[in-house]
């Protein structure tokens, strides 16, 4: 066989494995990824060697498939649906980011303290485990509300949009760590710089971009009323048959090279950034229907690549298994405490109820670990650290969840 | 930059490049894949050094974007329109299989005896070169009678179901004549073998995998007619909301694998079969509308990859350019000829029409190029012949079939 050929083969076994994984998952009443993960740490861990040859390649799919991920959590992001949400919506978002990047902060400095231990550099290092800490993943919640016909509760609500405030502010918080990561021999000042241009790259995407591609789309707002002529959807009249789709692609893979090269940010903000470009028009050209075939095809890619890097050793490790443990403890109540101080006149079980439903870190917090190792912030053992904190809080809310709510039934 | 943020915004050049062309030539109404074609042939001209860091990951892309754009050929191949087929269309279909193939063999053998040139081992190649002239590529042709409004004459009709079974029997000839040059050092016996064997393998999913399949969906016959049982169809009832869609592309990689491996084939031809396999059941679960829009992102980097190795320089040696004419020129003959002889009741200019709708070798031709490069078969130089000769005739068929049919405008 040929190299390519043999790369074939083992993308396809990689791709049945994931794929059986995530159906037994998704049968277990289980978050799909969890699956696709454990594949990854399963391969890793015995096949290292055995799929060396695709390491190169995998490692592409893996980038390309979490750009289109984060692309589609972007569209998924209204810049409308951040006007309208409610102001406890807002709070449990913003306390939901405070809390848990304080504690994930405060636990690597700590951590660096204890005899024996040095991380060189702690402040970006403690700073990235506080941004992986920070994030919530809000599709595996989503999931068991809709399953237990609860989405119209005003519950509910507030984390739908508690989660959307939260990714956006993830995507800030990574821009500005990730920024301070890649210049940290800077001056102060240039420091600062690199800050502020992320910053204003961002919020100049968030703000003019949705309105280029709205133009793009003919529509123009007339005394405050969006209206859109069809003869000036410049998008629709590409020959191409897909042709908005098409551009949609470009785009996002232009601006994640973008965020790379004039900004030294992850490319992934770039696709996030695109994605949100793109919300308001997305059903009217079919985006993510289009996207998520593809998605089905490229993200187990990611996913398995993350688990294959994980060391399970650390489990054996005490001290490590230790961080893990405490990782994984103050995530969960980073989240709760969040939501707690956001809340203060609704009852405890909704406030323990959003709480839990804010808990996922998913695939976000693995974004950012992955992102951390990449830019060789954060070590190979604290990454591992980092994806089974992932994991176990994205294991536990469903189960939560649905105990919180089926208590809840009983009394009303 | 890391390598893999490199590699990245290659691709996003080169998907980028490659989008435009083919939507500058869709707005010139001529076939778009040529425009990608011709991005390739610059790129591989003027930067093969530059894109040399991208090149592996460039080839297994493009093998996927191939054996993703067999696939929905192959889904669009229904093994029920194959027996529908009128016997006008397969006599055409069969005949424009055998004249291209005998003239391209031929031509082999006589350049051979060229003073100065030896092909060593110049039956492989004779081979190689008359398959790559059988195909049809039916999409060109069928554009443009979309386009005309003249899809439901019968005309249209016998270029559709001849190119229907053009694929089909355009693979078995590739099956055999790839098994003969993966096998063309064991003794006639062996041979015999693996021929039989790669047959068999097409026949036996032919025939059986499409029931497998449609009794997966829950399908049954009785009495003859087909009848369909919801509560049956296990393909729907997977828990993943995409469940068929990657079930197919499952066995679509899988049986390409299975094809590599198991009996030496091009793993094209198992994705084809794959195809073959979901044909009848595409519709139910959308198929084809969830492949294509990964297609538009994977399928252009076939093209450019396929452009990039073509030699430009051919075109300045005049024994090169002379061959590639001569080639042109019987890949046309032969499919003229073909028709003619397979039509004497038809009226001289509906025979002529249904010929050059046979003529464009489109994608078909060059997917054979690059298998027979890939197997060391053909030379490089050869294959730029091929793909030279794929281009013209694609080029050819619209402004000739247009031509035609304005010309009968005004006689009728």
């Amino acid at each position: 066989m040929e190299d390519v050929e043999v790369i074939i083969l083992q993308l396809f076994i990689i791709f049945l494995m994931a794929k059986v994984a995530s159906e037994i998952f998704a049968q277990l009443k289980q978050p799909p990824m969890i699956g696709e993960l454990f594949v990854g740490i399963f391969l890793g861990y015995y096949f290292w060697n055995t799929f060396e040859a695709s390491m190169d390649i995998l490692e592409v799919l893996s980038e390309l498939g979490v750009i289109f991920l984060l692309f589609i959590i972007g569209m998924e992001t209204r810049f409308s649906d951040l006007r309208r949400v409610g102001n406890m919506a807002l709070s449990v978002g913003i306390l939901g980011v405070v809390f848990p990047f304080i504690f994930g902060f405060l636990l690597m400095i700590a951590y660096d303290m204890l005899p024996g231990i040095s991380l060189e550099d702690v402040y970006p290092v403690a700073m990235f485990v506080g941004t992986a800490m920070v994030a919530t993943s809000i599709g595996i919640t989503a999931r068991v509300l809709r399953d237990m016909n609860v989405m119209d509760t005003n519950k509910a609500r507030i984390i739908m949009g508690a989660a959307v405030i939260d990714d956006v502010l993830g995507m800030i918080v990574l821009t500005v760590v990730s920024g301070m990561a890649s210049a940290h021999a800077l001056s102060l000042w240039d420091l600062t710089i690199v800050i502020l241009e992320a910053v204003l790259f961002i919020l100049i995407i968030m703000y003019y971009g949705e309105k280029l591609i709205r133009k793009l789309a003919g529509e123009r707002v007339v005394l405050g009323v969006r209206v859109r002529d069809e003869r000036k959807d410049r998008l629709a009249q590409l020959e191409h048959p897909h042709g908005p789709f098409i551009f949609a692609l470009i785009l996002c893979l232009g601006l994640s090279a973008v965020a790379v090269i004039l900004f030294r940010l992850a490319a992934i903000i770039g696709a996030f950034l695109a994605g949100m470009m793109f919300a308001e028009v997305r059903e009217r050209y079919k985006l993510v229907e289009k996207m998520e075939p593809m998605n089905e095809f490229l993200v187990p890619f990611f996913f398995v690549f993350i688990g294959m890097q994980v060391h399970l050793e650390i489990l054996g490790h005490p001290d490590l298994l230790a961080l893990t443990i405490v990782v994984t403890v103050l995530a969960v109540l980073g989240k709760l405490l969040g939501t707690w101080t956001a809340t203060p006149k609704l009852r405890k079980r909704t406030r323990l109820i959003i709480g839990v439903g804010m808990m996922p870190r998913g695939e976000v917090g693995i974004i950012v670990a992955s992102v951390g190792l990449s830019l060789s912030i954060i070590t190979q053992e604290l990454y591992s650290v980092i994806i089974f904190m992932s994991i176990v809080t994205t294991l536990l809310a469903p189960p939560l969840l649905k105990y919180l709510f089926a208590k809840k039934d009983m009394e009303d």
